[in-house]
């Protein structure tokens, strides 16, 4: 083997690739603004600022991933002339323009919520006219938890909306989905078309940044056939290879798709300990040309994030059967900095295990409700 | 924490220990005589070879362990003159010498097969004389993996046997220790005095070198408790931090020490996948002083070693539920280059994964017998 991945982006989803890389004899490199990035424990890293940096990267490396959906398309075009990317520049494009995505939800009939395109003030009125209060707007490109978004509620915010977004460009107005929850489904698709799908994963939000995910999804025995269907399509029509997430609403009416990611997902992070094989070790065989690993849960679990602050890691650890994962990054409000794994055996030990933990997390969110697994 | 730990060698088990730090922002520094040794991608390496390479080694990390037990002892004491070392000065000194280790073994009450000193060809025909035939003969320190041995089975081969291993010194005559298996216990102890152990291995070798492991050792009910004794006398008189490991031979009589390996083992490397915390990731947290994890089994595991040349990698990860870890050692006889974990569900899957794995490996050793779990 010993093939070199090149991988666009630095960060933690990187760093976890690289790691589940290693015992396969595969190393990584990057790409990324800081050299200092959490990934540059584990391979070298190609400075996007250097004069010749993508020049350099695209050098280093048989064969390309990446890490951070808002890759830029201009690198992946001068990349795609040499080298061969994972998944394909279709689906990077596709997933960095919400207005592209709907259209390809459509194509392949995966419901998803009523929405419009906008591109003035009038398109505004019209979607809201349309769809009916309340409706989010979003830019079509670029933001990610929670930014670039705005939730109107009533007609007279349309002005202070449209100053808001409007400046970004394209924009899509959708309506505000009734929903019980948030799931989202992952899956892999190697070189040779073969799919494997892992549970559901129930995804708990504070502020739009994801703060736990329990999998399986409890209660979701009806939903998994019908969202690995749905991702399965997506996957065979793009002649995708590697991880991809679909994050869908469970509404009255079924489930709705939200939004893909081309890429391993912070709602997959369970599977580093909670499946057989785990995303990144999966996405890692999948680039590399590889037979996929087993997706099937060994236990289940819930992953909490550590968002902002450390909490002492001899608190972490001193919790039954938890498992740490810090990025080595920086403390800073809103950022994530780190992931634990809980494997309680039941409802009654998740409980006790999910107060412990709120009670040494500098920042423990939403994780004070009660679950259940 | 963001703690360094500085070990002592930089091979496989090394490379397997920075594995499991990463996660809990600890680094690694190895002190190995070849820089391109497995542990070079996950941290500095400093040469033994170097003028002042003890020095920097001893100057790059906080706290100190090893992952080579024949470590000189005269680079210990230069380190713990200045900074800690995990396990204790005391185990690694034992566990070089034969006669001491067995003496320790008499101590604590952990029954050994009969032994006596050989310093000379009159001692070991009287040792000859006082064990009985056939004796082991083993040179007192030094030697693994079977170098180092002879076995003697009749008064003839007692001026060969001394011809070969007389001139390494100090030597052991052990009595051949009739054994229906080979079993190991390993147990970690934390800095708190706590101590956690794993379920025995029951250990298969083909010409001295460990072939496989299966854990839970079959059949082990009994033994597992009495096992767990003695590795916890030898942790608590030594004052252990960290993972040791106890060899241990299932006779007719109860249970034998072989002998013991201040140090995470290659029969727990099983622990990475099947069980909730590693060996080397406990490893981690004690020589860190950090809470230990559950050593709890999650799936009985069998552990492949890989021998001399590589398997193809597409043909392992085929293997369904099959594991790969890989050293990025170069190939060479007899020389341990990776493992493969698999996590059978039951004796007829783990038969069909054995007789798959035996075809696609280029030396099967041992595997090609059937096993239960």
């Amino acid at each position: 083997m010993d093939k070199t991945i090149g991988i666009f982006g630095g960060g933690q989803l990187g760093r976890m690739m690289a790691q589940a890389a290693l015992p396969l004899n595969i190393q990584c490199t990057f790409f990324e603004a800081h050299t200092d990035c959490p990934s540059a424990a584990l391979g070298q890293v190609y400075s996007t600022q250097a004069e010749h940096g993508l020049a350099e990267f695209i050098q280093s490396a048989d064969v390309f991933s990446l890490e951070f959906e808002n890759t830029p398309l201009k690198d992946v075009d001068v990349l795609i002339q040499k080298k061969d990317l994972h998944p394909p520049r279709q689906a990077l494009a596709i997933a960095q323009n919400r207005l592209s995505e709907k259209a390809l939800f459509d194509e392949l009939a995966i419901p998803v919520a009523p929405y419009q395109a906008v591109d003035s003030l009038e398109s505004l009125t019209l979607a809201v006219n349309d769809l009916g209060l309340p409706i989010v707007l979003k830019t079509a490109t670029g933001g990610y938890d929670g930014k670039g978004q705005f939730v109107l509620r009533s007609a007279d915010q349309i002005d202070q909306a449209w100053q808001e977004l409007g400046p970004a460009g394209s924009l899509i107005a959708e309506s505000f989905v009734t929903f019980s929850r948030e799931v989202s489904i992952i899956a892999v698709r190697g070189q040779n078309g073969d799919v494997k799908t892992w549970p559901l994963a129930e995804n708990h939000h504070h502020n739009g940044i994801l703060s736990h995910s329990i999998v399986p999804a409890p209660n979701s025995a009806d939903l998994q056939p019908v969202a690995q269907d749905y991702i399965t399509r997506l996957l065979n029509h793009l002649n995708y290879v590697g991880v991809l997430t679909l994050e869908l609403f469970v509404t009255d009416k079924g489930l709705y798709a939200n939004e893909m990611a081309p890429r391993v997902h912070n709602s997959g992070h369970w599977s580093i300990e909670g499946a057989v094989c785990s995303q990144f070790e999966n996405h890692v065989r999948a680039v590399a040309g590889l037979p996929l690993g087993l997706t099937e849960v060994i236990r289940p679990t819930v992953m909490v994030n550590i968002i902002g602050q450390h909490p002492k890691t001899e608190d972490v650890l001193a919790l039954e059967g938890a498992h740490l994962h810090l990025y080595n990054k920086t403390e800073r409000a809103g950022r994530k900095i780190g992931h634990i794994t809980l494997m309680p055996t039941d409802t009654t030990q998740l409980t006790v295990l999910c107060r412990q933990l709120a009670s040494i997390l500098p920042n423990p969110l939403a994780l004070t409700q009660d679950m259940t697994i």
